[in-house]
């Protein structure tokens, strides 16, 4: 069965739970009903008809490495054509490079169904688009003028080249050389996990490359950023080749590369040592596209696994005789639908907010900049582990069959575990949020968010459905304010013990989030709900993430309250 | 870096926890230190030397069906073989069929290393051990004398042949037809996910099938179990033949089989439309075996990963400058080690004390086999549920690198993956446990166990170090009281609350096991922890478990005490 894409949904986020047009952001008065029904109707017949049915064939074939030069699976090439021919590509790229000009918000909803669809094939669209985003953030005129619209378009793609094998997390142990050569510079070095670093579907390759140049220092003080497009402007090949196509758990269509830079001819993005921050600068736009990775997965997980628990017929839900039902029927098979169901689609809240708020802040709203900046972590880890929690309930649901490569949910799960990992692990998603964010501009952004709940619950108060929605949300409000109050209290003493809480931290605000997102939610369904199918559902899936979801915020705040002693106590020897 | 058999833990286990030698179970007083520290460690070195080395050869390479014959990985045979020569999966079979007439115990702790090397190799002699118990519980003389031998030392090879198309859990549903052949029968019928259905490490395959035969009745009252052999007695070949060698997301050495039986030649096994009861009682066996995997490959993966956690340098502990540190002194990376590590030891604690339950209710103590029958569904679910999410983790701190198959972590997950899966869902082990198992014997065995957690627990009173660890215990016994509380009020009236908190109630009596093996543990560490590393260790990862894992029983019971309302409130259509 083919993936659809959840128009309903949107359309209720977008119009109804966000009121986009209301918003005040630049271009959101545009967005009417009728014109953002007609851009997701049409993205998701493409991911319906397109992408999705490419997505075993990705799987199954992979990527081939042949003579030096990348192989993408059969039909992957001509998808792509498809997807670059529309403008899909450039939704929110400037129209003065080609591009259509719409928020980061439409962006995300298309990129939604194009991921559930099709994550692997959708990799080389985000890494361009990554690419795109630095070069206008940092490039010089002429860079812009020459590779962004391209970029836009995807008649080029682009890589992020950042890892090395000796340094992940850890940049400032790079190794790669930048050397002047006249205005420009050459570039020496091995990069790996280069995804989209070659493939056979576009007519160039442009690199940003992290790399050292002389006189900057150590640490990650003396990087700068690079671009370096695979054909040199007269049509030579460029010093950089593949040295290896890694054989990987999933995402078997997207080509990671190791790159070998062999003195390529590159050029200086933004200024001299400053490339930690020109990298820096699109950060939140990339980690808002993983997180929605993890839920986006998850949605096309769940509505296979649905599927065939309706179909499915096996067991009786009550003992005793009488004919085998559906799976649907059983209250444990139920316990599993509805807890994928009210994740995915508070997640799709949350990911849909943290983009209208980058809008938010491009036009230089600050304190949506710092609210996003706060988000971004909890998106990308609470969305991804959590992403990769459903899609393993999904695949549960189909027994045996699960397990076989004929049916969809293995490759579900092997594809959603790369979320997890990439554009900052998770451990670093959840050290950036409590080592850095919490307290950066005084606690501001915390603060705000902490105040957005408590209105959001303060305002049901007398309401005989929305009240008793609320009060788990101001009781897991309370319980991320008691953990920022131990992490305050041992932050001077013991930073150990509140570094030991990180990952319950991102968790605990995870819940929270999306306690919030279901609250809206229910708000604006409690208003009709007599009336819909649809509406009815969103009251039952808050009540069941409240009751059944929110208490695990507790756990995660007794875990943080017992701080680092027993991590820290044993020997490095003694695992 | 290859897998090390954890034999100090075994020992800690076997004499100084269980204390094995004063258990008065029949074969116990023998297993004196010396002589199962050298039966441990001969298993170990075969683990290490001869297993391990074949784990990643056999993911690779996987099986390959070739003119209707699978061939198994490269190295395989060789190593079965010097399995088979060491007398290795005879170890707890009878010795008048040529077994080593060990208990069920040292079969467990042997396993784990030989599963922990290499789950999809050891699952030959797995399968064939379950063939064995089959037919020497229900077979007939003549039966035994000639199958029991060939089983016992794995000259011949078994199967279970259960699923079929259209059922797995709902074994009422079977369409394979037996009919009668003079003194023997004639199966007809296909039989799907085989696990060793073919291979080319044995002389003879013993197929065990459960098929349909005339005058039955409807549904499982008609199912008997037939031994179908590959060869027959005059050496020529029955009509069984592999359909298709099924593509798994893991365990790609184990060869998985659709099995066609094509009026082939069968023997009644056990007594006439009783082939349900004969499967039942190898069950507990069966169970064990897959929670065991749960764990153990948990173990490979943790030693991997914290292996990997000790050597690579990336990034600082605290902020600021200095030189890299290894991973192992980050905080959230030890968070991640401790947590694996306080699972896995607590579970093998968990398993070994199921085994001797087992070995004491084959001798015919009753409570004890009521009691191992309870634990069983925990076992299996809570074990390989658990033991998932830690090669999950363990794959985490690899970063990228574990993403890549180049490293052993991927694999790890793929192969754990399966557990939660075979031999009846987790979701049908909740169901078991919650539906079944805790009303049996007017729920004797529920309570047997919740009196020797809070005598286990009463114990500690006064005692400065093990009291305030009993506490936890205590507190998760009274949770796991309340939900049978809760069942208990609602069973009459509906079921579907108390099945709506099946899984939560299995996850809720796993972490009450886990508690009270460790407090077992903790108990003997503090007696002498000034003097080792070892059992210092022990103590803090006592702790550990309590601080940090015990608290997700209150989550479990407010999940429990939500009922089933918002499972079963929408209607199908609305997934």
């Amino acid at each position: 069965m083919s993936y659809k894409a959840p128009l309903q949904d949107y359309a209720f986020l977008l119009h109804r739970v966000m009121r986009v047009q209301t918003l005040d952001i630049p271009g959101y008065a545009d967005l009417d009903e009728g014109f953002t029904g007609a851009v997701l109707e049409e993205a998701g017949k493409l991911a319906t008809e397109v992408l999705s049915p490419l997505n075993a064939v990705g799987d199954r074939e992979g990527c081939v490495l042949e003579n030096g030069v990348v192989r993408t699976p059969s039909g992957f090439k001509a998808a792509f054509d498809r997807l670059r021919a529309g403008g899909w590509m450039a939704l929110d790229c400037e129209t003065e490079f080609g591009g259509q000009g719409l928020p980061c918000l439409m962006h995300t909803v298309v990129n939604e169904s194009f991921v559930s669809a099709n994550m692997a094939l959708n990799m080389y669209q985000g890494l361009t688009h990554g690419a795109y985003s630095a070069l206008r953030a940092h490039g010089t005129a002429e860079q812009k003028a020459y590779y962004l619209p391209k970029l836009a378009s995807c008649a080029w793609t682009g890589t992020m080249n950042l890892t090395e094998p000796q340094c992940g997390t850890d940049l400032g142990l790079i190794r790669t050389r930048a050397e002047p050569d006249g205005a420009a510079w050459r570039i020496t070095g091995t990069k790996i996990f280069i995804s989209a670093g070659d493939h056979d579907m576009a007519e160039n390759i442009v690199h940003l490359v992290l790399a050292k140049a002389p006189g900057g220092g150590e640490g990650t003080r003396g990087i700068s950023l690079f671009v370096v497009p695979k054909l040199l402007p007269d049509g030579s090949r460029n010093a950089v080749s593949v040295g290896k196509l890694e054989a990987k758990m999933g995402i078997h269509g997207s080509a990671t590369c190791v790159m070998h830079y062999d003195g390529a001819k590159a050029w200086l993005v933004g200024d001299l040592h400053k490339g930690m921050r020109a990298m820096f600068t699109m950060m939140n736009e990339a980690r808002l596209g993983v997180g929605l990775q993890g839920y986006a997965v998850a949605e096309a997980a769940y509505q296979a696994a649905s599927a065939y628990a309706r179909e499915r017929v096996q067991g009786r839900a009550a003992e005793g005789a009488g004919p085998a039902q559906p799976l649907i029927a059983h209250p444990d098979i139920r316990r599993s639908l509805m807890d994928q169901k009210a994740f995915i689609e508070g997640a799709r809240a949350l990911a849909f907010w943290g983009a209208a708020l980058i809008d938010r802040g491009r036009h230089g709203d600050a304190g949506a900049e710092g609210l996003a900046s706060l988000l971004i972590p909890v998106i990308k880890g609470f969305l991804t582990d959590k992403g990769f929690e459903a899609t393993v309930q999904a695949q549960q649901i189909w027994g045996g069959h699960g397990y076989i490569e004929d049916n969809p949910a293995s490759q579900f799960v092997r594809d959603a575990r790369i979320a997890m990992i990439y554009e900052g692990a998770n451990g670093v998603q959840a050290l950036d949020l409590v080592g850095r964010k919490l307290a950066s501009d005084g606690g501001k952004a915390i603060r705000t968010f902490l105040a957005t709940v408590l209105a959001e619950c303060q305002a049901q108060d007398g309401d005989p459905v929305l009240e008793p929605l609320a009060k788990p949300v101001k009781r897991a409000a309370g319980q991320l304010q008691e953990a920022l109050g131990y992490f305050m209290s041992v932050a001077g003493t013991s930073p150990h013990d509140a570094l030991a809480g990180s990952t319950d931290f991102l968790h605990l605000m995870g819940h929270v989030s999306l306690g919030l997102m279901w609250l809206r939610m229910a708000r604006v369904a409690a208003a009709e709900a007599d009336t819909s199918p649809f509406l009815q559902a969103k009251l039952v899936t808050a009540r069941h993430y409240m009751t059944r979801q929110l208490p695990a915020c507790a756990l995660h705040l007794a875990r943080i309250l017992a701080g680092g002693e027993t991590l820290m106590a044993l020997d490095a020897e003694a695992f």
